[in-house]
């Protein structure tokens, strides 16, 4: 985060050097505060503030640090720091720094680890960005499941500490595929004496694959309200698991990726603010591009009207209010449809209820606005005291075109994103911007239509 | 969830009222799935199905089924039956159901509370619609901080049965005050014989308030990875806990509002396809209006220049491509800085360097449209063998007035953001087709101020 205030005493303690205050100030610090407050300093002070760290709240602070935060330390502290803090480090979120960080840089990191640490990191490493299998983490307790609760318990004592939760307890058979879980109601609540085997239930089991869509992951958590789901791979056996807390910021990444697509911008990788400029330029003018040019389309028509515009100047101030009413009908409809289809809401089945829907929505919509702009037409000659019947008649134009072009906005932005799910394709790039560009043709193509039909003979 | 097919053997076994087999099929089934096969049926069905689920299962499953699926069964079902489910119901779940029932038929059902429930229920439903307060369960473990491990287990085995979570076991004071919270963890790799308030620590907790905003608990719990956060009222004693499970629907309802913003609509209450169409129109209406009314402007602002219009037609066919751009670059800018605010990547301080970024990227942009407009106006214009130097000059006229309103659109979708932000007001309420708006009328201005510029003299 840019901008955040530091509290002008950790200032001055750090200026002053006193480390032995700054030290019993830390003391009852959680890391994620910590780690705010390190990565908001100048670079030349973030080392100073950690070394200062216990080792085992260094590590944890590390994990919550930023990315260039992360990169500065792993310059900065020594490389035996640097190697207790990469071995020690949740295999998630190291997997997460490597992949950030410069291929070579990656690799001599990788070189630090110890031998079981390096076998794992490869493996995460190994999965497809945005692949559950990056989000996995290897730190997991299991048991057999012809043990009974008193053996478990004496299990997770004994290697319970180096788990990434104890909320849930994965049962795996002699071959090492997994039979089922138990949660810590389970292991709380049962006699000492029960086999695992009479808890868990195989049939009842969720799991995930290290090869699928984190997206799908979050899908999961969303409907079967787990804290953990265990990862298998092509023939059962467990080899990761993956925690909720990892999926809230999976949702966020896709929503960003969402709403950036709606607003026609190819999906930042990175913070605005952090995004290099001419990549954002590049992201953004890929789409402006493609607008404009088909856009262009909307000169070509009106020139083919010019005959009709020479006649009939007054047709031209209307434009730009008749057809902007028909894009922001068809965004209102595409942002609706492309919403209801990725909660599930609605299917590419569900085409003909949708489009009576919008049908109704746009014939009432459109007439609203029609009227509208048939008032403001007559009103506005009335009180500049120009008012004939040839003004009745354009505001007559201006108000059919309007119901025209607000139902065909309407009915363009709600089929397009469910014809593009039906082709494969993924509906949010009908965003907003591209469906008010279809329409902003066809709505010229529109308005000189009920023209030339309503002004035949008096103007045109 | 619409159109999903129902397996044609249960169908079959329906019609043939083959219940046994039913049963039969449904014992391994989980009842999340179990409510969504029983909110597929039609309604007749519903009741039929759900009668044959085993009493323990029943309830889980009504809590998983969708509003209209529940409010359907509280009329089919017997009032011992509905009593029962109601009773047993988790505290959050009913909260939600009841919120969503006319007030008539939820006072109705609250009488069929035990006195136990029934103080819960009128509480929860005392909070705001959107506050913690409304997700909240009152069903948690709490221990005193004398105890020791050994006792906290015994308390557990005893009293946990009805708890929603053991994942987390609160420590209150002699007065119930919330002195500390032990995870899943603690309890199971600590020593029987420490005390509770050995192992918690005050500093380090995390409480909610009741009266917040559902919106900040989602915020604390994506920054401390919590499964679950006590909610504490202002003396803070603890009154009940938020489990991260409701976080990921809170998280997904947030989104759609936002998107729905974006889109120019007032977020929608219910899915889609559920909202009665008068309301549908009723909420895009509204905008639709105001984006009209302000709209209205460039017509005014078109007829200012009617006299520069009438001695050069040729400026209309273009008006339509020019002032697009400008409000398609305008909501490309205002979705990445709101989006930005939101995830705190940026505050209102960062402005200046926000308006750096948006200066050169408008200039690069308004560059590239620009370029290609000359094009397309000269390239045309010989294609037809019309080419002349007026041809060049309308070019340039295009090209420049693109660069000024793709400048001028960037600068007004980033900053108008900001500002709302600094009034106090949503920023997400300057969605795209507002800024668009904004942008065409002074886009008309720019471009005929260029133009009487370029063509004084030529053709005005």
């Amino acid at each position: 985060m840019i901008g955040t205030p530091i509290f002008p005493e950790i200032r001055e303690l750090i200026e002053k050097r006193n480390f032995s205050a700054l030290q019993r100030l830390f003391n009852d610090w959680i890391p994620v505060d910590l780690a705010e407050l390190i990565s908001d300093l100048p670079e030349s002070d973030q080392a100073i503030l950690f070394r200062l760290l216990p080792r085992d709240v260094a590590t944890e602070t590390f994990e919550y640090l930023d990315f260039d935060a992360q990169q500065n330390l792993l310059n900065a502290l020594t490389q035996k720091d640097v190697t207790h803090i990469l071995n020690s480090m949740s295999a998630d979120d190291r997997t997460a720094l490597l992949e950030e960080l410069p291929g070579a840089v990656a690799q001599e990191l990788i070189k630090l680890l110890s031998f079981k640490e390096f076998k794992i990191a490869k493996t995460l490493l190994a999965y497809a960005e945005g692949s559950v299998g990056r989000l996995m983490s290897p730190d997991y307790l299991s048991v057999k499941q012809d043990w009974n609760i008193g053996q478990v318990l004496e299990h997770i004592r004994t290697f319970g500490h180096e788990s990434e939760t104890l909320n849930v307890i994965y049962a795996v058979d002699d071959h090492g595929k997994l039979a089922g879980e138990m949660v810590a109601r389970d292991l709380l609540l049962s006699p000492l004496d029960r086999k695992v085997g009479d808890i868990i239930s195989e049939d009842k089991l969720i799991t995930l694959m290290a090869t699928q869509d984190q997206q799908d992951a979050l899908e999961e958590f969303k409907r079967y309200d787990r804290v953990a789901l265990p990862v298998v791979d092509s023939n059962g056996y467990l080899i990761g698991i993956v925690t909720v807390d990892d999926m809230l910021d999976v949702a966020e990444e896709e929503e960003t990726e969402d709403i950036q697509k709606f607003g026609g911008i190819e999906a930042l990788e990175e913070p605005y603010i952090d995004v290099p400029l001419l990549e954002l330029v590049k992201k953004r003018g890929v789409w402006l591009v493609v607008l404009f040019l088909s856009e262009m389309l909307t000169a070509s028509a009106m020139s083919y009207f010019e005959g009709e515009l020479a006649k009939a100047i007054v047709l031209a101030t209307f434009i730009p209010l008749v057809i902007s009413s028909g894009g922001n009908s068809g965004s209102q409809a595409a942002t609706l449809i492309i919403r209801s289809l990725s909660l599930g809401e609605i299917t590419i089945r569900d085409w003909w209820s949708v489009m009576r829907r919008e049908l109704l929505s746009g014939l009432l919509l459109g007439g609203m606005l029609g009227l509208l702009g048939l008032f403001r037409v007559v009103l506005w000659s009335m009180i500049l005291g120009q008012f004939t019947k040839v003004w009745l008649l354009i505001g007559i134009t201006v108000g059919t075109s309007l119901v025209g072009i607000v139902l065909w906005g309407t009915i363009t932005g709600s089929m397009l994103p469910l014809l593009l799910k039906r082709l494969g394709l993924d509906p949010a790039t009908s965003s907003a911007p591209f469906v008010a560009t279809l329409v902003d043709v066809t709505g010229i193509v529109i308005y000189f239509t009920v023209a030339s039909l309503v002004l035949r003979g008096v103007l045109l």
